[in-house]
């Protein structure tokens, strides 16, 4: 997505964690990395820090809900699916890049698990995807770049399902205070460019209506 | 608010961090905690575990970013605020009071370096609250409490100013999407609840309009 | 007690540590905290330095013993009660007044579980209750304040029972040493404060004896 | 000591910590830990667990209060002695080894500090060691061993220097409480036994008195 | 590396480590880690267990010391180069791909300080590479894949300079010892292996003797 | 060794880690730990620094390894052996003379066992022994002291069974590479080195075939 490549793979693992043990459901978390040299000054290791900073939980736990917001945990049965999203470069977007890519991993491991009759049905009722937006320099901006990102008022992230539905919305004054009809705007933008990925994912790996039918 | 109940605290502090040094403005840094009979069942403290949880450090940095939206740090000069919000007894909207009782201590905590001469105006542009609200039962909802919170399809927290403008959105779908029509529903909600929370601040510290004339 | 304020929980959960199932007797633990603001120069908190510090260590340790010393664990059966102690202000003597609350909210708890037949006497043998006293310029004193303990050459902590029997005696001297006949005096004037704070504790939940006749 | 064996070692390093940086004096710290074997079963090394249980923080902390009573931190000038105490056998009593073993190795490093004329005079005002007693069924007893250590009703160490003045008194009711007289006796058998070690240290480093004459 | 991908970069960063500051010598260090997805069943993050394990501090030593054979410090001036390699795909010997990787990256970076004459001449002595080398089923083989890797008797790595020199051996008997003729068969496969890399390297980044000219 | 001094203790436990239970074969792990005053200048804690450093990880994987390759883990049954390795003193060459060392306890600690009638034969095929060795300005030198040991160009370990088998065989260049011709000279010298442990060992817990048999 513009100057930034995220590699994302689905882990599908028999088992679900212990408090989901007999529950007949399975389970989806993700987890969010970036590669030292994937930002423009070399970022050390978070294990070098010995914990997780608090922006790589935040989009972490964000990708996993907005996958969950899809995937149908009663038809995947007692198995978990490990999301992983790592930044090989960044150039701003990378946790809407992230969802956006996690879920044509999904989709994929999730096609193979049908095909291979584990599962009776496509455990997915809906694609999904993200976009960044926000207020730059007083005008509403789509998918912005980091050199965008880092001088923006309003910085806002969108995740919205292929039935054209809201699963997330992040917005955030940098500093600043924003009207109503800013965000209002910016919702807009927002879908429409959502529009854009959606079809890129489909050609990819197939809508999931298609698909389940 | 409610049965929920959050001591905070502004601590000032000479000196700015690292970064900051010699740029001739101030820092407001917020951190969060639970005492572990705050909640049902006992919580076991964040040193036990050896590190904060990711829903600990998403709200104490949301606090942080919500407070900074509406002091001035210039103003501040090369001071530290430490805005401490730990829970007492939680029963839902805890990150909501928490912003909202954090503003009460920073307008005293600033009152009192206005009148004790350590600085020429009041750094602060105006005030600042949050609400939570969300769909439960398919009703929209204002300020949830904790019964309601655990059961709701969105769960929303909205941050604004006293001159009506936002500071943060967020917006999730627990599992679930929501169309747009909803979300505009819940921002009215959020304001009308905001503006109740802004006459209790204002009744306690004074608006700060007020006292900067 | 004093400037001190300290909020003292006692939880109750049904169970024991892997270590003592199947032994029908249960189990009692404590643990210390305090706000960051409760000091005069704000303390950060445990959990940003990755641990707890020394002194944390020890005062949680010594909360254990005094109440384990008075609580019947066998007429307990295998439940564990986790006594919270955290520390709102502190102006000296906060391990002895998280002793004596502790106490309070124990026989409350396991009053609580008398009136419910959960147990079929009240599991507690007697009352606890700690002060400090220390030689601050020579002279003996009950009760230090922070501004005495900082500056006292012997600090002293006494624990003793509603039974007058002691259960803890730590006495140090802070870089000096000090003969028998000053520990004795303090021995003297710890047992009369304990006296007082007996009589406090007992208008409170009701003495033990009272109860469990 | 009996079964128990601890290295102790004290090691000189010009300089102090950065809060007594320019104080003109010196400082004293003490460690402590247990060899893997050295117990009945084997013990896990702290840093495979992470961190120092609360026990090893105590001792560590009373080693290093109780060496600084008797040590002359202004004659010292700005250096710091690290003292470490490593116990290779144990079988009872290592606390109080190791700081009449750290004595001993303390008294030895500042003579060659006097010797090389890096000092005025001794650093030392007096000597100081250590003595375990405590009640085992119903009996006050001297130095106990580890197999009376665990079955000791009430377990106390003293710490006193060679002027017959008290440094530290811990007594601690294991579960129980005890009546002032019991306190008496155990604190008459251990200025009894510190005697006896006194002897001994001066024996092998030679009284402090006698040094700095 | 066949089924083995390394990306490999080189970050070069003004300045050195506190201990090299002011010696006018550069410094090079190497880190190295796995994707979760890379390996056979998905690998929890290294952040995730909070420490890194033994393995990869082992490797991410190697591959610093295999580096800082060739590179010329003094003439690299007061700089610092990070080499990661992140593992994306691992079928054995991804250690050997990651010093053969790190080498192309180091290269073009020293390149590019040489092109825009940060430095007078390239900093690099020579280039190096490496390869693993084992016993199967009592046979020696060059380069051991996945399978292979996971059943040999005994494991080997071999580092050598574009002038033929040894910079590394390590031999590892798996469970078993092995006799001296095998440790020579060994060495002599690795040579020539080794010879084949070094062919690949030049072609792609140019032989350092050719660009140092 | 020389100046060096390790403490070796080799412990026996019942039962084995979680993943090989119900295998019928044992396991043996090793550690290794410098006391802080070992060293000539005092070195921290590893616990205060909160994690081993990669020098103690490679170590203490290399002594399980050395010792895990002539035990016999089958005829040891379902028991785990802990070798601990502490070094007092260290003058170079300490993970050498943990290995000899280590070797000399898991002797004694397995004759025990096959004394007590716990084992039906010695769980042990043959003695190992490893020593270092080097090349110092430009001259092979067997069993290195710490001030040759700083300075030399190539640092190795050799690990060699009694039945003079290599175990594992670790050169490295400091910073520099060496031709085959000194690894060749180097690994006669420690053969011969080797030799001598042997017999030394064989001295103090006689041979494993003259017991075995």
């Amino acid at each position: 997505m513009g100057g930034t490549r995220v590699i994302c793979t689905a882990s599908l693992v028999e088992g679900v964690p212990q408090w989901k043990v007999g529950s007949g459901t399975g389970w989806l978390t993700a987890e969010y990395g970036m590669l030292p040299a994937s930002t423009g000054a070399r970022r050390p290791r978070d294990v070098t820090r010995g914990r997780l900073d608090g922006r790589i939980v935040e989009i972490q736990r964000l990708i996993g809900r907005s996958l969950r917001a899809v995937i149908d945990l009663d038809a995947l049965g007692e198995r978990t699916v490990y999301l992983d999203c790592d930044v090989l470069e960044a150039d701003g977007g990378t946790r809407c890049a992230a969802i956006t890519g996690a879920y044509v991993a999904l989709k994929a491991a999730l096609d193979e698990l049908l095909d291979t009759g584990s599962v009776a049905s496509l455990p997915l009722r809906t694609s999904v995807a993200a976009v960044s937006c926000g207020v730059v320099a007083g005008t509403e901006l789509l998918d912005l770049a980091y050199a965008e990102d880092s001088t923006a008022e309003v910085d806002m992230n969108v995740v919205m399902t292929g039935a054209d539905e809201l699963v997330e919305v992040q917005a955030t004054g940098e500093g600043v205070s924003f009207p109503r009809e800013s965000l209002d705007r910016l919702l807009e933008l927002a879908a429409s460019g959502i529009a854009q990925l959606r079809a890129e994912q489909d050609a990819v790996v197939g809508s999931p209506a298609a698909t389940s039918l």
